[in-house]
């Protein structure tokens, strides 16, 4: 955020309204922001439904080109005035920025093409910046570094998952067959992941007395699989937890990190600290 | 509490007996209102089965005028003897109180406003007050405070939810479209939350391939992103545990810390402990 | 198990070979008992498949009544072997065993009444007696512990399940409406339980929009809230395995327990222990 | 992984290429050998899809020929070049191996034999191989471990599960019958575990009020099972983690413990430890 002093005058003046929201006006544009992104977003949404379209089409189609105006000026004027702007165009808030308003253009060449203007919910996640930034950025950063730890586990996890999914769809295949709704294999596998997620739409479902049993077996099975990713995440977050015992002090001998609160001598040079 | 001493006469004994449960009439008085609580809301929702409406209609209705007119005396009572009225019109349990009776009389002027007597079944939590008070305080304030201290966490948590089931949402009605059974966006994005949270209701289901392989992916990270509250939830609950375990006392002897709750003598050295 | 010295001869072998399964005639007779029970049971499920009743119904109903007679006679054996009878028929696989049979006996006045034979399954849990009786008992009482340990926490779990599933229930049947398949209230009830548990069978759906987005916050809370149930075993079960850490130590002098491992005094009279 | 070096020339060099993935050429190998398992099972999953089959069948059969004769050949050059010939044969991936070709010798003589070779898939176990092999063989024997050790707790749990879903299934049998779609006790023992997993397909649903009631309690009771295994294994991991920090080392000038694993010095009184 250093680089913001090199600005000056109203370049300096729209980076502090658009980019932080200290000020009072930063956090005034903040929230008209987000009301503007949510209501673009319902707007899209009303567009498909059919009876409110016939009724109200014309107005949807000028509202929608009214928000994506104001985004695409919003977009430029983040370009002007940023410094590093390569940094801003391809950070993901910057892609985000750019596919929130290009779908309305292509509805010239293209009809329909206003539904890919959902990903401007993906602007939502700027909400984190209205609240205390710091706070939700530790929270959002405990989250991701939590799952960052558990990242082997969790393709270890999905490895198996899958494995089972595929044999587990392919079994019900050969047992139920076509006639009972289960006409190939890689729909039985759709079945499997339906039914070991324990989500269970029930628009395919086995009628034999044999594909009910491996049902029940793949049931119950998910039922007691479910506790995996929960017992990674449970840890990994009390790990992080415990970690905050951990003192920020470091040892004025050897510079070195991560002592116990409890600590009187360094435990890397033996070194008295604090 | 201390204020009911200012109480005399039929008025103190009235407070006890409704505000309190120390006393053997207060508990008979919480367990006789917890039965009609009970009573009058299983009246409410048999009025609604239409069979049972025709063979006991005027029987039903009877009950409940009898229920609202004993809970109206109730409330009136409560006023009547509290001393911080405004206090206790205002508390949670106070509009509740009132909200428990106010339909029936409604019903005079709209038909059909009965239903909302069910609001009653909020009186229920009232249960709490029959058993050891304190116990129960202390278990949901236990869960309130795990739930406040995540609170962070689980907007971030519900932020990222709901802009992934906007996202998955848009994308299967682009997929599935209206020949599918997905007529628009907000019943598409309804079919995504189904879908994550594992209910799968199955009356909306995917038919194409690329529905069904998004559907999948939706469903496995559902699966997975359940562990996420699930975590939050366990590593706060284990946190209070530990607290209360370990006293923040240091033994004036040997300056050690440590010390469990119920310790008289410091566990290194010995000596006595405050 | 003391009181069985105070049998002699047959009944105390019998006693040896019924209620223990420590020698080799003991785990055998254990072992026989489980398949007959898991035989019966069976025998019972295959009854009521109406395909294999026409077919075989004749060898089912002899077989049940040979399984009848052998768990009557194995039941009239335990009350003439034990010594303390009373204590036997009143406990609960005594109750468990004298139902296991009734039911046949009833068949003979009451047709039908063969199905209540399943209540045999429960014979099952004394597969526990046939592994290492002491590490099992063990496992499940740890289980035990940590519910019996979050009773409080569950009962108030469980009142807010029950409190918001009727408000929900009753609010779904005034947006909804019998014209939606909600015809009742008890019936709207049931839908909220089947959403909020994230079951979602799909016989009961709602169609309009607010009644859809009523379900999507019933069932991102039912999401959210199975953390709870969660929380609380798990951060119980944390504790159970702290608590072994703790030494089954005795303090010489005041012979108090739950000393930590750490600990060189006692912790309630500051005398040295070991 | 010593016993290779008693291979030499030609086989030492097929020995480095197929088992281990430290060279170039052993790491090539792996990934062009999994891109053929993923491809070869699409072609067996492709070809069970009746509209691809009518199209594409010679070429699909073609294909499946082509792998079959490629994992033939590697399972043959395994066999040639490993030293232990029985131990491969017979170990996990060695069966698997062959169980990958044998179902398409067979489709000479079996039509419809070809589904089999979707056992291809547990090949694909071998991904761990490609990337630090070690690091994934230490997450899943993590895994593995936290399994085992809590495995009288799973069996403690399913042997409950299943007694409560034989005796919850005839219940619902008796209540609901065969005219409301529960024709038989084994249909409806699958109906009470497609319930307490919260899976819910919807196929077979009660239907009388009673029915509804016992299904609401199945549905409450699986809800807050499925916090006994997660609990299980959250503790289970949180003990491994714990295990891993802190050694069982004593400082031998303090004679106190407690210290991490990457201590060098004693944090209580600064002197050097092992």
């Amino acid at each position: 955020m250093e680089e913001k002093y090199r600005l000056t005058g109203l370049k300096l003046k729209i980076y502090e309204v658009i980019f932080e929201s200290d000020t009072p006006e930063g956090k005034y544009f903040d929230i008209v922001l987000l009301v503007s992104i949510i209501l673009s977003v319902t707007v899209v949404m009303l567009e498909s439904v059919q009876a409110i379209k016939i009724g109200w089409g014309n107005w949807l189609v000028g509202l929608e080109w009214f928000f994506t105006g104001l985004f695409t000026l919003e977009y430029l004027a983040r370009i002007w005035v940023v410094l590093n702007k390569r940094k801003y165009i391809f950070s993901f808030f910057g892609i985000v920025d750019l596919l929130s308003v290009l779908p309305t253009y292509l509805t010239i060449f293209f009809a329909g093409a206003q539904s890919l203007l959902v990903i401007r919910s993906l602007r939502l996640l700027r909400i984190f910046r209205i609240f205390k930034l710091a706070r939700f950025i530790g929270e959002s950063q405990n989250l991701t570094t939590a799952l960052k730890a558990s990242r082997y586990k969790i393709i270890v996890f999905l490895t198996t998952v899958i494995t089972a999914v595929i044999i587990f769809g392919t079994l019900i295949f050969l047992i139920e067959g076509p006639e009972n709704g289960f006409t190939s294999i890689p729909l039985s596998i759709y079945w499997a992941i339906v039914t070991m997620t324990t989500v269970g739409y029930g628009d395919i479902a086995p009628h034999t007395t044999l594909g009910q049993t491996l049902a029940s077996i793949i049931m119950i099975m998910g039922y007691g699989i479910i506790a995996v990713p929960t017992g990674i995440v449970s840890s990994e977050m009390i790990k992080l937890k415990t970690k905050e015992k951990i003192t920020t002090q470091v040892c004025p001998h050897c510079l070195k990190e991560g002592h116990d609160s409890d600590a009187i001598y360094c435990k890397y040079c033996g070194g008295e600290i604090n």
